[in-house]
């Protein structure tokens, strides 16, 4: 649809503007820019991925669709026009950044993007059987709300997304909640945006293989006095500490306080992916008495924090109840995951405990094609 | 606030993504760009835009700063930071685009973007007295929905964007509803995003400015088949009839069916910028009595459409009734927009046919920095 909509866009532009452009702008040659695609895609599930620039001495790009995150050179033809084709790719979104002569670019043919909360990336639909349950279908769709509140806290604004199923707006239903949490570097529009999370929730609900639920998206990025410099233990015991006083002090009471909430352990459920997934391990192991349902993606306990967490979490570790108070303690992960070891280590500390948990190796490693994957797999498994 | 929240993502990005990065890349010199800031808000509202890229050549921006929208060279230094300096400026926001060697480039150290239908622009904050009214300040929040609805006359999944007042939620109220339309090239993220709609209906309604309403934003964007190529009237009439039968058909029954809204005309408003306001000035003279407040910001009939439009719109125009079913018809421009022209001959046309609006002209052109301040202004006209 993106395409379709970019030369509505396109055409819009002109039919509105396009006087202005004659007013203003003298009439000038027409390059291979004017009808250059990118990304383009190819038969048997190959992308080209396309620039216009005739003084670039280097373009390269990287993605998310590679399995190792190497710069990939694009080439130049007479026309100057850079390309490279990738694939054959699985069908997926995929996200990917160009970098010309050093500096980097998104695709200037491509609107679609990921927003982080430092850069940008391009995003790319490579449509297939493989992302039906992903794509945006033609069923019943929650909304998804932006929800600004007044952190305590952390003494400022802050923002959530929260997906209300379809059916809540007319409804009289409590619903139970799920808190997702986004990965390092992200905001609380990563699962909405390149995480699908909408689509996904709409699809398996259509299909009758969820149960309507809430699902709140928070801001996990903590802010930090830049004092605390580079990564140390001390900043990850800050950062870990003031999310889990935002979740339970903040997000929580505002989130079951606002909405049709059934506000009891048999109907929360959490989970994250990388930070997040480290972020519901602090918080399900501090307050284990608060969710019933618990997802740890490529995650787990690293550096500093593996040694300080037997100590810090004792009191859950040591609880003979705390295996009956959980109906799912999800661990999945890609087995090329650069946090694999964390992952390993964090598993051995729970089977030392005997804290009981599922465990899925996956293919692939620590990326978004493998975490809407894990969404779609756990959100079935909740509230039953 | 975006750049604590950047400062923050680089942290936790490096926090928890870092040991990756040190495993897989080898080391590298320090550069200029690893401290580069972009924007800078300097003294005296002056801002600097900065861009290191040792290799380029020429490297230019362009900014709705700009009175006219020649691009802007900036000068390279030492150790290949280019950089410039605009301003001072009026505080606002702005947006720019920077170009580097001919490719259009977002700014690397600005994850702030306006996304459009087919292409993305860079913000800029630049905050000051004259930005309170559309600031994200410590007062109730409405919330902002993304809405996927099934049209049936355009055989496609559309989205719109939906603001709720504040306490909408928890109430049982019925509120009137303002649609609200963007310009070409844009889509519904237009108005929420770079238009500022819901901080500034949040601050208006704050300080009991405004009643409280509900907002619909839709994506006034109408796909049209390649073949209608360049600007002709012909698509011209088909882009608007198919708009209006979108909002008329589709939009207005899914809101009133949907939420808790007075569905009469004495409650029902629209307004529109550019393609909006001719998209606004089209419904409302094709269906006179569905509107009892319209506002028509830098747009009017141009090109071809002037000279239909008093055959097309004759009932319309010649209903003695027309004025007393309106209880506002604004009409805003700039006086250095360049639809200033069709404005005129907009308003000579309604002036023919004794219709009667209220005319403001201020300074500027056709920008997001008006039509912030339009909206601002016309919501308080709202439903007394």
């Amino acid at each position: 649809m993106n395409r379709m909509l970019t030369s509505c866009g396109l055409l819009i532009t002109a039919l509105l503007l396009g006087f202005q452009t004659l007013a203003q702008t003298p009439p000038r040659q027409p390059t291979p820019n004017d009808t250059l695609k990118s990304p383009k895609v190819l038969t048997d599930n190959r992308v080209a991925i396309q620039l216009y620039a005739p003084k670039a001495s280097e373009v390269t790009v990287v993605g998310d669709f590679m399995t190792v995150m190497k710069p990939l050179n694009l080439t130049k033809d007479a026309n100057g026009v850079w390309s490279v084709t990738v694939g054959p790719l699985k069908p997926d979104y995929y996200t990917y950044t160009l970098t010309v002569d050093g500096v980097r670019t998104m695709d200037p043919k491509n609107p679609v993007i990921k927003q982080g909360m430092s850069s940008l990336e391009n995003v790319m639909a490579l449509p297939g059987a493989e992302t039906v349950f992903q794509d945006n279908r033609p069923v019943p769709h929650g909304e998804l709300r932006q929800v600004w509140y007044q952190s305590s806290t952390l003494g400022m604004a802050r923002r959530m997304h929260v997906y209300t199923p379809p059916g809540y707006e007319k409804g009289t239903t409590k619903y139970p909640v799920f808190y997702l949490l986004h990965g390092g570097g992200d905001d609380d529009s990563g699962w909405p945006t390149v995480g699908r999370a909408g689509f996904i929730l709409d699809n398996l609900l259509a299909a009758g293989q969820a149960k309507p639920m809430i699902v709140v998206m928070p801001n996990g990025s903590m802010p930090l006095p830049p004092s605390s410099g580079m990564p140390n233990p001390a900043a990850m015991q800050q950062m870990r500490a003031l999310f889990a006083d935002e979740l339970l002090k903040e997000i929580m009471p505002y989130v079951e306080k606002t909405y049709r909430t059934q506000p009891n352990r048999e109907n929360r459920a959490i989970a994250g992916l990388s930070m997040g997934g480290f972020q519901t391990l602090d918080v399900t192991l501090t307050r284990p008495e608060l969710f019933n349902y618990v997802g740890v993606f490529s995650s787990g306990f690293f550096g500093a924090t593996i040694d300080e967490a037997e100590t810090k979490y004792a009191r859950a570790l040591n609880d003979p109840g705390f295996n009956k108070n959980k109906k799912l303690f999800w661990i999945e992960i890609g087995k090329d995951d650069f946090v694999m070891d964390a992952n390993k280590k964090t598993m051995a500390l729970l089977d030392k405990h005997q804290i009981k948990y599922q465990y899925k190796e996956t293919a692939g490693g620590h990326t978004w094609t493998n975490w809407r994957q894990y969404l779609n797999e756990y959100v079935p498994l909740l509230f039953r």
